[in-house]
């Protein structure tokens, strides 16, 4: 089970009013954390019947399409699978080509991702691809573009939930269906995941992490510290900082008083790039780490030339460096909180996700404004439309 | 030519003091700008000596002896090379495990890199991997336990210049050793540098790139806009943004007044993931775009079902996005910058590589600090040390 170490968050707790926040996000309608309870049958039916058929899957996807799906591969899967997943969520000719060259196009399945079934970079990749290939999965809405093409090239389609946006739809057929495909556990992610929705509704504080996370990034927030540093000590947990990346950044980041920063870190790592900023530059950040305690079989290090290294293993040295880290940050006044992940799997990896969706949630009807839409980015799309259809 | 567009950069320039900044550098006797006049005919002749012998190149180094490495790779090779360079910039003993599995050591050379030769997780895996393997070489300083081991072992040494730090390294040993093992032209690489530092070097404002973006940096600080964000809209660039990501906090995070946070982002990527709080969150960032106007072959979009993408290749959907954002952040009073790439080649890169060092050492006098140290890690390393040490 995934407990949250709040020490050093030199944050002051209260959970009085959680009852009413809980309701403000109901009223919201919206689904992130409803879809736990839901049918995966289809997702699994699917991913059987082409089973053995395929040695490469690409995801077409960008944002909310694929980053969700970039942690999945991350977090669950060894470096070489026999399935290969790609996910191509730039639109740089070259980087298109690369794949491109490596693909074998009758092994290859394209899942081709848009909710909107609009999105002008995964429209082109797909455009691009049916060129090459013949084998294609969407993902999208009742409406819109995509749908209407697959309707009219009889392709295979799942639905995203309406009421799910596309930060929020890694529990969904938007990150199940390549994860499934690969070979992941997609019934405990979700089982993961319903354990921490289920805290989220708790209306008991000491219960309710999302809610202390939450709370905490507020108060900070509030003293200037505008920045949410994510800092796993694990390879593989890298990418899930990026997924929250997003998560934060668009569902917070709505006015000019309201917006918190998420910086992604990874340890050791990091320790060799950021940790000058962090420990001794201005107090303008929360710091959140997650630890693994079960990083894998304990690999010793051998040799005795460093004396303090002598009999340590890889595994402890990273936890050392993890409280080293943590107890200078602290040393110097800065705030700190650290998640213990028992081990990275499906069930906790689903739980996490859960964690910090109901977070930003929370920390959404916090700051009163709606943490589900994007309205900032209608401009950027406007003017590149304009520019697109301009006469030369 | 790599030119810089300041249209928006809501900065006011001044040029009459580059004279005294650039003394006050000069007196701190770093060596980075300095190296593009180094001789590199003994890597080139490693190079030449083990053609053919080798499938994989595996550097273990971290921080400034990573980064950079993972930037050239990412930058000028393509997917898939016939000598793959990895580069184990962590300890996680599940991540190493990865890296194991796939590996013929018959046919793996690998390059020990740390400066101090003290660095702990580098010493680690070189304990872990001398068991596994006989191909070495070391790049480290005059002294140090590596460099002892080097000697006491016979094994091969290359010298990194005792006056530049790790992250001004990477046109060192550090970073050309591994790029020219797998066929990047270091020279080339040098040249633009080269072309770069007389510019650095230049008292012409219009000429000195390095002065104006430590410039606009500088005054956007003082304004409260404490974050720069680099965000390159060419996937080869993307390590590029990593790589400033250390140069720029380390160097000038230095105390509780003294700190600017970089962010790393992607374009068009993180336009759906960080536009929304790039564009209507707080004023508290300056942003820095890199275009590159030579993307390779122009790909066209086919189909005709989307209007607006009809008869536009990829290469121009990129670069009108990029325009498209910057004149959104524009027209929402964000200040920003671009510059203008001809293409990513080794002549651009080393450039590139140089103006940040060259705008990082004018950041640091503009804000009268050490531009080259990093004090801040210190206590941690402490902690560590003590934690590894202490009786169960």
């Amino acid at each position: 089970m995934i407990k949250l170490d709040k020490e050093n968050s030199l944050a002051k707790l209260n959970g009085a009013n959680i009852h009413n926040y809980l309701d403000k996000i109901e009223a919201r309608d919206q689904g992130f954390y409803k879809i736990v309870d839901n049918d995966v049958s289809e997702i699994l039916d699917f991913a059987k019947s082409v089973e053995g058929k395929y040695e490469d899957i690409v995801v077409l996807g960008i944002g909310g399409s694929s980053l969700g799906t970039i942690c999945l591969r991350q977090s669950l899967t060894h470096l070489h699978e026999s399935i290969e997943l790609h996910v191509l969520d730039n639109i740089d000719p070259q980087y298109m080509a690369q794949l491109s060259d490596v693909l074998d196009f009758e092994k290859t399945l394209f899942i081709v991702i848009s909710k909107s079934g609009g999105t002008p970079e995964t429209l082109s990749q797909y455009f691009y691809f049916r060129e090459k290939c013949d084998n294609f999965v969407f993902i999208t809405g009742p409406t819109g573009l995509l749908r209407e093409t697959g309707e009219k090239e009889g392709i295979k389609m799942f639905e995203v939930p309406e009421n799910v946006g596309g930060r929020f739809s890694v529990l969904t057929v938007v990150g199940l269906l390549p994860a499934a495909l690969i070979g992941i556990d997609i019934k405990k992610l979700l089982e993961g995941a319903q354990e921490m929705r289920d805290k989220f509704l708790s209306e008991d504080l000491e219960e309710n992490m999302c809610y202390q996370i939450a709370q905490m990034q507020h108060q900070h927030g509030g003293e200037g510290r505008n920045m949410t540093v994510m800092m796993p000590y694990s390879q593989r947990l890298i990418r899930f900082a990026d997924w929250y990346r997003q998560l934060l950044a668009e569902s917070i980041g709505k006015s000019k008083d309201v917006g918190l920063t998420p910086i992604n870190a990874l340890g050791v790592t990091d320790q060799h790039s950021q940790s000058q900023l962090y420990m001794d530059g201005p107090d303008d950040k929360f710091f959140i780490f997650i630890k693994v305690e079960n990083l894998g079989p304990e690999v010793l290090i051998p040799g005795d030339e460093v004396y303090y290294l002598k009999g340590v293993s890889f595994n402890k040295l990273m936890h050392i460096e993890q409280k080293g880290t943590t107890d200078a940050l602290t040393h110097n006044k800065k705030p700190n909180i650290t998640l213990n992940v028992p081990e990275v799997n499906e069930h906790n990896l689903g739980a996490l996700f859960m964690l910090f969706e109901g977070a930003t949630a929370f920390l959404g009807e916090f700051y009163g404004i709606n943490a589900f839409d994007q309205p900032g980015v209608e401009l950027s799309k406007k003017f590149t439309k304009e520019l697109l259809t301009r006469p030369a």
